[in-house]
């Protein structure tokens, strides 16, 4: 079959890898209707390092479940699941408190680790029973771009949300105008926050944003952006920031918009040590920092009707679909921001 | 009248100053009944700089109403009150919110800043009608030692772990064996934490946590704390850590024992610029960092009731009473860990 490698910051290749099977009993196997490129595999797309190996990429996708292991329940072959940008046995203390990506017998998909990468024909699903969730619609249903989210940049931008507390009526910001930012404005919209302020300065995703419910936009850089958003918050800063992003200017920046009492909620792989301005001030504005690798498994449950429902419609992120010998040329479009998100049809 | 006066690191004065008064319209004037030396007056007690005109101290007290301004509206001239560490109007968005310490005409007593110390004869309270609190017993109700705690440590101790979201049956670590580590341990309790587990290891300290709700102690340093207390959670780490000490070998302690998902509540006075491993492992893990300066005045209602019953008794931490005379060698006795905290009749 035919599977997406990166070796080197800037090399991704199609190539042919061995068949996708079922190993553990646990497993199930699954073709690839769907998948795409998230903007956290730019870092590596970046930054990686040569391998000889090679990591296989990709860790949102949509598919058909082929087979399963003997000890899956609740999964039939034929069904089309959704398959989160982590696995998890659904059992476990962490799986049970709603926080899968801390799942003892979990893991990401698509790292280089034990579990191959979904920007393929076909994968193997580790643990398929707690991992998978099965979709009650046909294989090229036209919300599949929607549902095809709640892998990964729907659930994420969720909780950024939830992170930062967003609620009805309390100012919140959105740093990032990437897939994940503008989906966090749809969560944000969804939870009743007024006003939802971006921190954006593409034209395109700032057309985006204002169409998931962004009701400002904040397009100014540094002390010029901070000014601006106390501005539009009566001087006091946003009760709830989602730091999408995971720079460290990015986290500056949410720390200084942020409202005494408020919450930054973040989601952006942190490429930073320590977060800046989290000493003596950021203490005494009793000022919360959460936030993670979204537990999107535990919010597909909640999130699905919204989009059955045409309530919200975060398809609305993917602006290039391409097939998988494609793939190359979409990392490209996205490293040079030509393209929002990608998605792939193998 | 007479009140304490700090010059430098080590010196602390008992001096004549002029006598307190009001001033604005919103302030009270009370004679102090009660007062007390808290472990945030050590930090100056060690590192002070040399000042001509010196800093009054003292944050914490119990006083009875001697005059009022002509807009204090709910107090009367002869109420016993309890005075928060800090004033607060009570009546801005951040106050109502619950968060006073925040209060945009807020600040603190005992800081060197527009209001006095409460380590003294008498004060004047700013914005007194948001600040101070009326008590429904006599100035020399046997409660006293108890009550004078809603001025800081239990109400601060309450905050850590609110912050760090302890809750009925889950486990709540708390680091810092003083005065609010210990009310830390009365509200981990007081919300249903279990086990309640006190990192510590000077033996009365010890002997009061137990007293007040510890079901494990933590004596070990370092790797083997860690070690110790993970076996005694599962494995996994605490859901609930309060950190109630400020410095960077606290925070990293917290951050190395805080279940995945789980929160730390930070009320020490952080003594570092950045938190240290907040970076990728928290992140991560899901980790909250939540906490401030306690909003105490908001919580008073909410304890007093428990004092008043004798649901609790976190009067418990007072080890010696002084008066006024004797404040400088309150402070030896506390800096020298002879005394856990000192209660001053003025």
């Amino acid at each position: 079959m035919r599977a997406t490698v990166m070796y080197r910051a800037g090399d991704v290749r199609i190539e042919n890898v061995p068949d996708a099977r079922l190993i553990e009993p646990t497993d199930a196997l699954i073709t690839i209707t769907r998948a795409c490129i998230c903007g956290s595999d730019l870092w590596p797309y970046k930054e990686m390092e040569p391998s000889e190996t090679g990591r296989r990429m990709g860790h949102e996708a949509i598919g058909v479940v082929e087979a399963i292991g003997r000890e899956v329940h609740g999964l039939e072959v034929g069904d089309l699941v959704v398959m989160p940008f982590a696995y998890s046995d659904g059992t476990c203390d962490f799986c049970r408190d709603g926080l899968p990506t801390s799942c003892i017998h979990g893991g990401f998909f698509g790292v280089g680790g034990q579990a191959d990468g979904a920007q393929a024909e076909a994968l193997r699903v580790p643990h398929a029973e707690g991992t998978l969730f099965a979709l009650p619609v046909g294989r090229d249903d036209a919300l599949m771009p929607s549902l095809l989210t709640l892998a990964d940049v729907m659930g994420t931008g969720h909780h950024a949300a939830i992170s930062a507390r967003a609620r009805r009526g309390k100012a919140a910001a959105i740093i990032g105008d990437g897939a994940v930012g503008l989906c966090g404005v749809i969560a944000a919209k969804r939870l009743g926050a007024e006003p939802i302020i971006v921190l954006g300065r593409h034209r395109d995703r700032i057309a985006l944003a204002r169409k998931f419910g962004a009701t400002d936009i904040v397009s100014e850089r540094g002390d010029e952006a901070v000014e601006h958003l106390r501005k539009l918050t009566g001087g006091f800063g946003a009760h709830s920031v989602l730091e999408c992003v995971g720079s460290e200017d990015a986290m500056r920046t949410a720390m200084e918009i942020v409202r005494a009492g408020g919450a930054v909620g973040r989601v952006g792989v942190p490429h930073y040590q320590a977060i800046p301005g989290i000493g003596e001030a950021i203490f005494y504005n009793n000022v919360t920092v959460s936030g993670g690798p979204a537990p999107v498994r535990a919010y597909i449950q909640e999130l699905l009707p919204d989009i059955l429902e045409g309530h919200i419609e975060p398809g609305g992120v993917f602006d290039r679909v391409i097939g998988l010998d494609e793939v190359p040329y979409g990392y490209q479009a996205m490293d040079e921001r030509k393209s929002l998100k990608v998605m792939i049809k193998p």
